[in-house]
């Protein structure tokens, strides 16, 4: 069913509520999951909600969140995430680096001990419609193995760089390290289709088609030893450095099996130091026209932006309503009455 | 036939004083070329001194190099390389990086106009072998199309970043953001070997196998859209940011067409910042050693960590020497002619 963008932000708001998130807290989360599912990323969208409320259940977050700073200096701090909500962490981290780079030309902070903080771009283009570059990493739960190896012990690691300026907003990426991220096998299994080969290895370190042996086994990372060397390296970064958890001691969000101990990298960088904020915007608008004029392979009518088709996407849903999914639908209505809250989605 | 590395160092330096760089810059150099020797990176090793040469002879290149410091602030500059040698820029710009680092935290040094710098790990394990994480991007000459077009626009940009600590050195990692580097189509296409299905278009859009045809058509990133956005953003950063060339104004080294013009980006993180030193020297031993440790794939018989088959393969180059084709040879040997020197290789 077509739910309208303001009505699922509500209910979100209402649900996190109800789960003891402060009015700032849900309003943040409701607005992080929903962006997400507007921009077409399902598997980081409003089906957080249930997982967030079975982590209550199992007391394996603290919320409120009580976020705590553990260093700070000029250009660099580490924040202690509390094992709360990701995305109030992730949110004070990247503003704390956005006030940083305009005091000081360029801002990192870390975070440890938090949990799944949602789409990278929302941090980044948060910093790149402030006019700055935003910068993102995050360590997940294990599913890639070391290049060679045939169990998991990198996540699936994701970057996320977005830069303002661009013919109709910020230019975004946000990808995982590996071919796949895990929510689309994870989907695909829910969805009882198979997956191509390429994406993962089973247990034993076979390729494989079915999303449940895959799930069982390791992802594939990008390029191969590349693609194992960017996860590790945003592993170091963004967990050990942060003094947060990682490796195989970063637990997944999908099942309550204690706190996740997610480490988060952020940062950000001042473009007025390198040249006048007009300049670039003129300079990237330039780019952005030419490579989109670049002659196209066969069959391809339109050379996309990284973060473009989300862009489109998020207009559509706007104007559209977003598709959700009946038993997506019925979670979240138990989850509203479960809050005490009156409304229901799919009843317009 | 097989070279000792001081004798390769020294014939290389003789050669870059014939071609009037001073002796630092002849010692800086000679010594980034003969290191990726030693790594087994020959792709960017001396036969980058007959394509120097040539260069010069096309008066494409000035030397000596003339830095020249177009902006600085404490965390950030920029460096104008004065399209001379890339080796003395950059290694210019990742010791202003590491100085920042340590006196604020991170420190962030862009270059504009300079040329080929060779092997980024060269400067990202400087920093890191002093105890800072050093991070290294540069654009290069178009050779991959966006995702979706049939024309080169970005080059093959590579990503370095090193880490201190380790079992027996940094771990460090230094990818181009193609499935392959140009170098090994080139040199397949020296060899008269095919490549394989999966790193290449020709000019059409279609995959091959035929090394010219590749070199005439476009390279495949890694993880398709995934790389072409990794590109994308290391071209701004290092190319546009720096107020460099970018895109397909950024000139190939391999052929006197003008120029290069290349942007290059290096950062410094300070770990002290974070942690003690000691501390993140001891999380990354028992991290490194708990990699090797995973349970292995089929066939495998040992977990490599990014850079470790290249330390290795330097260790040997140290004791054995490095192996140098005879036509290679040849070429340095008339450039030492020409350089006035009596050394020959070849010729124990």
């Amino acid at each position: 069913m077509k739910i309208q963008v303001e009505k699922l932000k509500e209910a979100s708001v209402q649900i996190l509520r109800g789960l003891k998130a402060t009015d700032e807290e849900a309003a943040l989360v409701a607005e992080c999951l929903v962006r997400a599912e507007m921009r077409g990323i399902d598997t980081h969208g409003v089906y957080f909600l249930k997982l967030l409320s079975d982590r209550i259940d199992a007391q394996m977050i603290r919320i409120p969140t009580a976020l705590k700073v553990i260093r700070e200096d000029k250009t660099t701090a580490v924040l202690d995430g509390g094992n709360g909500l990701g995305q109030v962490a992730a949110h004070r981290a990247m503003k704390m680096s956005i006030q940083k780079a305009r005091d000081f030309g360029t801002g990192m902070t870390l975070i440890r001990n938090t949990n799944h903080v949602g789409i990278l771009a929302f941090y980044t283009l948060m910093a790149a419609e402030q006019g700055v570059v935003g910068i993102m990493m995050s360590n997940s739960a294990p599913s890639m193995s070391p290049w060679g190896g045939a169990e998991p012990f990198l996540g699936t690691n994701p970057l996320s760089i977005a830069i303002p300026g661009g013919l109709d907003g910020p230019v975004v990426l946000d990808m995982s390290s590996s071919v796949v991220a895990r929510g689309k096998i994870r989907r695909a299994e829910r969805m009882k289709e198979s997956i191509p080969l390429g994406w993962a290895l089973d247990e034993t370190g076979s390729p494989t088609t079915d999303p449940a042996a895959a799930l069982r086994g390791t992802l594939l990372p990008i390029g191969g030893p590349k693609g194992y060397g960017l996860a590790l390296m945003i592993d170091i970064l963004a967990g050990l450095l942060s003094g947060s958890r990682y490796g195989p001691e970063v637990k997944t969000f999908h099942q309550p099996e204690g706190p996740t101990g997610i480490g988060v990298f952020t940062m950000a960088i001042d473009i007025e130091r390198f040249m006048p904020l007009p300049q670039f915007r003129r300079l990237m608008e330039s780019y952005v026209t030419s490579i989109k004029g670049t002659r196209k392979a066969k069959g391809v009518s339109r050379i996309y932006l990284p973060g473009e088709i989300e862009r489109e996407k998020e207009k559509q849903s706007s104007a559209e309503g977003i598709e959700i999914g009946s038993e997506l639908a019925k979670d979240l209505n138990t989850l509203l009455q479960k809050a005490g809250s009156r409304l229901r989605l799919g009843e317009e």
